[in-house]
């Protein structure tokens, strides 16, 4: 941030009175800008004991495979939010949403909450964000071209629980994210 | 948002290509600037079959009960955020910290997430931001002088799940933000 989005003019860096944090100040109308992390919603789509994944279109990690997910928007709540990205990303109806796992990724901030959730009728096909979609068996996943740190996290969990038949909701901490 | 944080010219509103979303785009350098929630992450400090809540001594609701919690800063995790607030508020050391609930509040583009823990020693006392801190039974609660309704939730939930002696994580919506 260089320039106040309230007025234009030049922001500094200072600590507000009362705060212990730095934060961008406007030197002409003095109105403090906060910065905060951003959430990422997102699901793990189940069907017959295979899970969908989609193969990224986009940059970054371009050809890597990841969960449907995407940050959360003004307005829509946190799991209206995962099964849009699953429609956009999929193709994908989903029902039976849980709350599966909570991420979070301080050094990006960013803070991703992931839900389990069933196919309606086991239909998807690529969105304009993905390459590829398809189902895997948690024992054929495609753990060497995973796209992010927090979804192979994840995708770990849920080998785990699937079989110990049971998915508790878990916060899962990063200090850093790995590639793929 | 009136002005571009990164060069100063003016924004305009626009669905970018590519988009479906209305957003500020910069009539300068073209930067479109997305607008997220915030994420709100706060305590329920249990000691010997009571909870912990703060008078708040600043607006809005000031003068009313409220549990501790307070906006996600960028590079903390959620946790963190949860136990720095219980810190600041209510000067209490939170053990056994779980995840308790979330509630969406997207009309005002905020996301609070709860977790329960048990006071380290029973000490407390109130924070810059609180006028007094006290223990409360869940039956004597001061219903009617509650700052929030996403806190008038977790409570309700907790008082719903004392009786039943289980405390599942759980998402509540809300659809309005109730005054007190």
């Amino acid at each position: 941030m260089k320039y106040c989005s309230n007025c234009g003019n030049r922001v500094k860096t200072a600590i507000p009175d009362g705060d212990d944090k730095v934060r961008f100040v406007c030197q002409g109308c003095e109105t403090i800008h906060y910065e905060n992390p951003k959430m990422v919603a997102g699901t793990l789509p189940e069907w017959k004991d295979k899970i969908l994944l989609c193969r990224r279109a986009i940059h970054p990690a371009r050809g890597k495979w990841t969960l449907p997910a995407g940050f959360l928007e003004n307005g829509e709540t946190v799991s209206e939010c995962a099964l849009r990205e699953t429609r956009e990303e999929a193709c994908a109806t989903l029902i039976d949403l849980r709350p599966y796992a909570m991420i979070d990724l301080p050094f990006i901030h960013q803070v991703y909450f992931m839900f389990r959730g069933k196919l309606l009728d086991g239909t998807f096909s690529p969105g304009p964000e993905s390459l590829e979609t398809k189902l895997f068996y948690p024992d054929e996943l495609p753990w060497d071209k995973i796209a992010f740190g927090s979804i192979r996290s994840v995708l770990e969990k849920y080998c785990t629980d699937i079989k110990a038949s049971t998915f508790p909701f878990q916060i899962l901490n990063h200090q850093h994210e790995k590639p793929g």
